[in-house]
């Protein structure tokens, strides 16, 4: 299969018309000696995606394709990768460039590199160029940044895990999730029921915090071992200074209590937010802390390190996304994004069929 | 030495007189088998003792005297007392009771003991009785919360460790202060100075963070290998991303602004709060913690053992509070109050004149 001179993607063109997607050819960057040419075969829908294309981020550059949940074959690679065959299929997550020289990118910590660059919606240094996502016929990535998929995993299962997978798996682990530890998951949807599935991976007993009890036969099939409901009277009562860990999923912070949640923390026990809410964040006191001398944290993705780790645990442990596979066309674009700024999908949406949007 | 019946302190009333203080007597809680009595030699005076009388912590139990770091002499102990001597020098900090039979008190975390109480004002269980502070003639506590000073330790230089220097203590051992690491000092009063002297005294690099330059000149002869202010344009730019840990000892989140401060830490580095001040706090999102994965947190004094060997490692390295001494009578202390409210002292008041004060 030969690379096309342009590739094509359903691009939006700002925040006012974010639900209409519009098929575009697009000029990818030049291709460098580690970039590897990708035909996408499906893509994850992330939150991400919505809060990019709505205005909830701020500003942006349009017009632009996202999606950075990404499966497909490696077409071609450049003369210098190392990494990647072409043929293989690969994955590519939300982060495609850090400059593998500072202290960070040496220390497995490449996503927390100054310099790093997003998947989508980024200007390539030099030539000006924005980068475009998945929602596309191809994508070109620096070979770090590109990961092999274990036969194991189905793509669609898969793509998710690239994004949703890696944010929920990086401070797992980094935070000491396995046996013998009490992790909590707040908000059960894309990211949250990944941290469920590999926190149960992992080893660790592995509680569910959600708002109400909808999700909790959902949360039990998938392997948790309880299930909060903070609306509940009393919900944090018997669990306090129990946690080791709690990775907040939630994608808001509206009506949060946040001492009741920190209040289930042991000793030091690390709260990590991964959601990246729109709204103004939360009002806390060092009191807020003081009880279990906690913390409060964020995490940024992962390493290639984790991601190649994460995607074997995946295929040895036979951890499955559950998700709700769509077409991708103009018109089901539509209808998922709107269901992602509403209730989300159960649990993660996939769009797929791209041979027919795109040609083989 | 004998011990009276009733002890003698000097109280006040409530938050509307908090400057005036009045020598009463007051009944000490019955003498259990685990108690020491201890005659107080010198005090020092924390900012916990200006927001409780002045109602920056909301209500309280008065009549109080308050007063949380105290040194004097081991007069009689109980008959299970095993840990301290009639006789001996001791200090007491600002907690006076852990139940030690739970998780916390058996891993060295009593102090985040859930039935933890302060050395005034609070409430013993039982009696009803409200705990009176180091502002008097004597003290009772159980042994568990009676420390040892070495001799090579002058008391006034001891005595603001025990709650100031624990404060700042605890939180650098227990997040690796030492040899190799970068630490920040964030505001130098009592409490900073004594973080800048111990994280020194560990082998840390140790920078003070303050509004102005006004204490540079002290921090450079306190060992301090470099000090940023705020005030100064690009404060922060040189150092982003290289330090492993700041103690924030400040005591207020005025005019704070918290992401040029986090900025500074490394990847998953730590911010730990140790103060406790009485505004709203500052409002966080999660975007605050992304750019290094940082963690935000508080701290609560420290573990006796943290205790025995912070007094020690002082001992043997030397480490000297800043000390200005003080006679303990009702106009010295509306005084100090009032200068504690305002800039504080330089850098630590201690109380001392208990003879004159209390007889001998």
């Amino acid at each position: 299969m030969s690379v096309p001179e342009k590739f094509t993607g359903f691009q939006v063109n700002g925040p006012e018309t974010w639900t209409e997607f519009h098929k575009n050819e697009f000029q990818p960057k030049p291709f460098g000696d580690y970039d590897v040419d990708i035909k996408i075969e499906c893509c994850g829908v992330c939150g991400s995606d919505v809060h990019t294309i709505s205005g909830g981020w701020g500003e942006q550059k349009f017009p632009l394709a996202v999606g950075h949940e990404i499966v497909g074959t490696a077409l071609r690679v450049g003369p210098k990768v190392t990494l990647i065959k072409p043929g293989q299929r690969v994955g590519v997550g939300a982060q495609s460039y850090s400059c593998l020289d500072c202290r960070q990118c040496k220390n497995d910590n490449e996503t927390y590199c100054r310099k790093q660059l997003d998947t989508y919606g980024a200007v390539w240094p030099e030539t000006g160029i924005v980068s475009q996502g998945g929602y596309s016929s191809h994508v070109r990535t620096h070979e770090h940044w590109v990961f092999p998929i274990p036969d194991a995993l189905p793509s669609t299962i898969a793509a998710p895990m690239l994004c949703a997978g890696l944010t929920a798996y990086s401070p797992l682990v980094r935070n000491g999730c396995g046996p013998g530890k009490k992790v909590g998951i707040v908000g059960l949807g894309g990211i949250g029921h990944l941290g469920l599935l590999f926190a149960k991976a992992l080893g660790a007993t592995t509680y569910v915090i959600s708002r109400t009890h909808s999700k909790e036969a959902d949360a039990l099939q998938m392997g948790a071992d309880g299930f909060l409901a903070t609306s509940d009277p009393n919900w944090n009562a018997e669990h306090i200074m129990t946690f080791d860990l709690i990775i907040n999923t939630a994608n808001s912070f509206e009506g949060f209590d946040v001492d009741a949640y920190l209040s289930l923390l042991d000793v030091h026990g690390k709260w990590v937010s991964v959601g990246l809410p729109e709204d103004e964040g939360i009002r806390v006191r060092n009191q807020t802390f003081l009880k279990n001398g906690c913390f409060f944290g964020s995490s940024h993705l992962g390493s290639r390190k984790e991601t190649l780790e994460m995607l074997q645990l995946a295929a040895d442990k036979g951890v499955r996304t559950w998700v709700e596979e769509v077409k991708i066309n103009e018109s089901n674009l539509a209808n998922v994004m709107k269901k992602m700024k509403g209730s989300g999908g159960r649990y993660r949406f996939c769009l797929t069929g791209y041979e027919e949007a795109f040609g083989a």
